[in-house]
């Protein structure tokens, strides 16, 4: 194995070049490992969680809403970006509870991922949910989507047919098989506060 | 279900807001369901592509390289974005050759994914890679990574463990894990032109 030495990159500078209302973009330049420069553009994101909600008759919730950027309707599980100082299990239920509209009496948290590396700051955090507790969901003015449930066995298919293409989601099923195979094991704790 | 025309966003104006040497920043102005006006920043991407090399020994060719927004040695599938005009196929055989050395006698495609929804266009098309011939990589002077060989099922076991947190490269640990159990079928076509 290389050292990681020769891998690794240095900042030299770092300067914001757009700063909208959603995107924080930078470009950094950086040394690299054999001396040169080179720059690095990137978003900064203040992280994210998802979550698995998962019925005891091994259903799972998922989402149908229109993401702008890739032009259509995406089936994803509940996710939402972390407020600032939020820690990722309070963030997962506040999203769980504003998105659905459901309170969950046990959660697990099943790891992390990091969404766009070439570009994005972006760490998502993973989260199962079970003991589900219906209610009713608090969504903003500006935000549409529909809540379904649907067999954890249709959804896993659904994604080796292309019907499923977020890669949090993907992500999350691999999650999801491991754990329905008791491959991956979770360690579930009490969520209510 | 909700019909769609209560999920889709409508652009009423569009706006690059930043053009890098790499990424090229958006500010859409759109239309909501109920008829109210929100704006869209995102990134547009080309496209890409990730390969999962697959050894008759059940081995895959994966690579550790420095990702800079991410601060971190990453270990992921080759990778690589799509040339101007470039059939995702031909981008897959490049990348492997480019990175790696690798030829491959046959090809599948999986599927694809899309990387960031709320914030990039990035689609990312999926192709396993077999009949593996070793060659000499074709890096660019400023790339530096690590190709190694390792057990999918070690591989698989790290996922789990938290020690690949690369979005696509899991999204294709969902689908080597079903390509693997038989779930998940594959169309093998000869790859050599």
């Amino acid at each position: 194995m290389l050292d990681d030495s020769a891998l690794v990159e240095v900042a030299v500078k770092k300067e914001t070049v757009y700063q909208g209302s959603f995107l924080h973009v930078c470009r950094d330049e950086v040394q690299l490992p054999n001396g040169a420069s080179a720059s690095r553009e990137y978003v900064i994101h203040p992280g994210a969680v998802v979550i698995i909600p998962l019925f005891d008759d091994d259903t799972v919730l998922v989402e149908r809403q229109y993401r702008y950027p890739v032009e259509r309707i995406m089936t994803e599980f509940p996710a939402g970006k972390l407020d600032p100082g939020e820690a990722p299990l309070r963030c997962a239920q506040r999203e769980l509870l504003e998105e659905t509209g459901y309170t969950a009496r046990e959660w697990a948290y099943a790891g992390h991922l990091h969404l766009a590396i070439a570009y994005s700051t972006e760490v998502i955090h993973i989260f199962f949910a079970r003991g589900l507790q219906a209610g009713k969901a608090q969504l903003d003015a500006d935000e549409f989507l529909e809540v379904r449930r649907v067999p954890a066995a249709e959804l896993l298919q659904s994604a080796l047919n292309g019907q499923v293409t977020d890669a949090k989601t993907l992500t999350c099923l691999f999650w999801l098989q491991n754990v329905r195979s008791g491959v991956g094991e979770l360690a579930w704790a009490s969520g209510l506060r």
